[in-house]
């Protein structure tokens, strides 16, 4: 038997790929742990120490279940944003916040727009609820405003996704440009604002928060900045209508209790956040001179990443990748081209970066010597 | 705008309710903590020191995401119950695996069966896909298995839900009946045993596993016995090809790294396993006197709690249910009649149950005089 009979017909018609193939099973096909772990964005620098030892303090009440609503986080993240706690969702990551949202938006057939090569786990969401995903390709490295909004009015779609600073590249758009996005999207469509690397990102980047608009619903995270990944916790800003709409499908009690008291310490910590920041636009300046004395050029980056351009095709770039993996260091690479003419290296820690400028020379020499 | 117009129509059809009001809300409602929390079948012996310290040490590794297919807690688990480990997926607690089971079979009209009061997230989650909801009453404070066998062949069903130790009730079915009611199902109907009590039953109402048996997946949890309701940790156990299904929709990183490394902790520590059960069995047995002292019965309970028999109706046992949480004493009831003349009380701590003792007199004779 190689399915189930039992799935419903949009079950039994998904492929069984998943979006992203883990570092930790990645090392388990390989047989021996990467020494540079620079491959999901996440943050080198750890989170606050204040935010470890809360969840450690934490940790001995795990026989309780978490706070069902995310009280104290949601409370202080209201306070923090300076919005009412009613437009504030707070689930497992971006991922499970954006299943949620396409489940309550989109069924078989309903139109979406997104970039060609934009975050893999919305488009899987889409097709999870039979949505008809539109992508557009990305214009000069960049998400491109005009030709999404040309999409959505073409297809009336229900949700166009835009992330900003955007995944894979780490290209930005302004406040301006994303207020007549918004402005000039057909009625009845929603804007989802995936500002996962909001954190690292130019103020001119980050529009003042609007959760009233019902046009647009804005994903926050604090798997980057914050250094919380494993602990999945994001929120949505939102109006209150679509954010209450979140109660009749979510998994009530699936936040942790020690994800809950370490975010809310994390976010206490806004020092930490600082100097993360700061160490992230050091490895982002590194990178560039990286790439730039092996005659590469790179992306300039507002997320905690760099998109290095291998100077090449697709397969190129991915003989790059496999090559940088067999000497120990995990990054990951876009999926499309033109975009998949680069490698994206997360900003590591000084350390992580000597090894990244002893190894990407030959790696590159390697790469090329297979063609 | 009292609904977001974006929704699905069947997004827009179902109710704001939630299955339940977490102990906290209730807290901030009466404004003051509960001297006894004894409403969520939580573990207040709390989980092993070693999953506590396992979990305080990985809280500085948070910055990285969980291992997404919980590749070390899953071959645990597979040593520990004799199964391969494609037969296990691991999952945001029976919640959230109910839900993604529950997305994976059902659809608009699809029928499901269980019983009357039986858990009601997994009523939520039918409710949430649009299914079609066939719920049969207990006897005799059980559920039927016969019953609904016979529904199950009535409507066709897809998914028939069967709780054994049953909640709200406590009592159990032997393996013999299980197997009888497994082998009287129709075709193309999945049986879920939810077992996420089975640590504090008699071996006699656990059957072997048979994880090749394509009709049954069987739902387990460190919520209840492993004291680990907080860190969100259930698995499922079935056969290997709908255990892959769960592959194409699930969150895949939504497990966090430091739930995963306190459940594998837990799950290695079978001697503290060994010593709640023994605490929660004299819970059980205390909590039977301290209701015969007061001239009540209760039900004879194979899990962590115990249905206290209030000696009238629904309104009188709400009336209870009540008085003890003015009382500062947090228990839950059944939702439907007649297991509704009961209340739900959790086996605390002797200090928890010495509260239940002084308290639930007064809480009786206040109910009996609201009358």
């Amino acid at each position: 038997m190689t399915d189930d009979p039992r799935l419903t017909p949009l079950a039994a018609s998904l492929p069984p790929t998943v979006p992203f193939v883990g570092p930790e099973e990645l090392e388990r096909r390989r047989g021996a742990p990467f020494r540079a772990r620079l491959g999901a964005n996440e943050s080198v620098f750890g989170p606050s120490p204040r935010a470890v030892a809360a969840m450690a303090e934490a940790a001995a009440e795990s026989w309780k279940y978490g706070d069902s609503t995310s009280h104290d986080l949601r409370m202080a993240l209201a306070v923090h944003h300076g919005v009412p706690p009613d437009s504030i969702i707070v689930g497992e990551g971006i991922d499970g916040l954006l299943g949620t949202l396409v489940r309550l938006v989109v069924g078989p057939g309903t139109p979406v727009v997104t970039s060609r090569g934009a975050y893999p786990t919305f488009n899987y969401h889409v097709a999870g609820f039979g949505g008809a995903l539109h992508a557009i390709p990305f214009t000069a490295d960049h998400e491109d405003p005009e030709r999404l909004v040309a999409k959505a009015r073409e297809v009336d779609a229900r949700l166009v996704y835009f992330s900003n600073p955007d995944n894979p590249m780490g290209t930005w758009h302004d406040t301006a440009t994303i207020a007549r996005m918004r402005d000039a999207l057909p009625r009845g469509s929603l804007l989802i604002l995936d500002e996962a690397y909001a954190d690292f990102a130019p103020s001119e980047a980050i529009p003042p928060m609007t959760p009233d608009d019902t046009r647009v619903i804005r994903m926050r995270t604090f798997s980057k900045a914050y250094g919380l990944a494993g602990a999945r916790v994001g929120y949505a800003i939102g109006p209150a209508p679509l954010i209450a709409a979140f109660e009749r499908v979510r998994n009530h009690f699936g936040m942790t209790r020690v994800s809950q008291v370490g975010a809310q310490a994390a976010l206490q910590d806004q020092d930490w956040l600082a100097s993360v920041t700061a160490q992230v636009a050091e490895g982002r300046a590194r990178l560039g001179r990286i790439a730039s004395d092996l005659g590469l050029s790179s992306i300039p980056s507002a997320a905690n990443f760099v998109a290095i351009d291998c100077g090449g095709d697709g397969a190129l770039a991915r003989a790059v990748l496999e090559e940088l993996g067999e000497r120990g260091v995990f990054v990951r690479m876009p999926g499309v081209s033109p975009l998949d003419r680069c490698i994206r290296v997360s900003c590591g820690t000084p350390a992580d970066l000597d090894i990244v400028e002893e190894t990407l020379g030959p790696a590159l020499a390697a790469a090329a010597a297979r063609r």
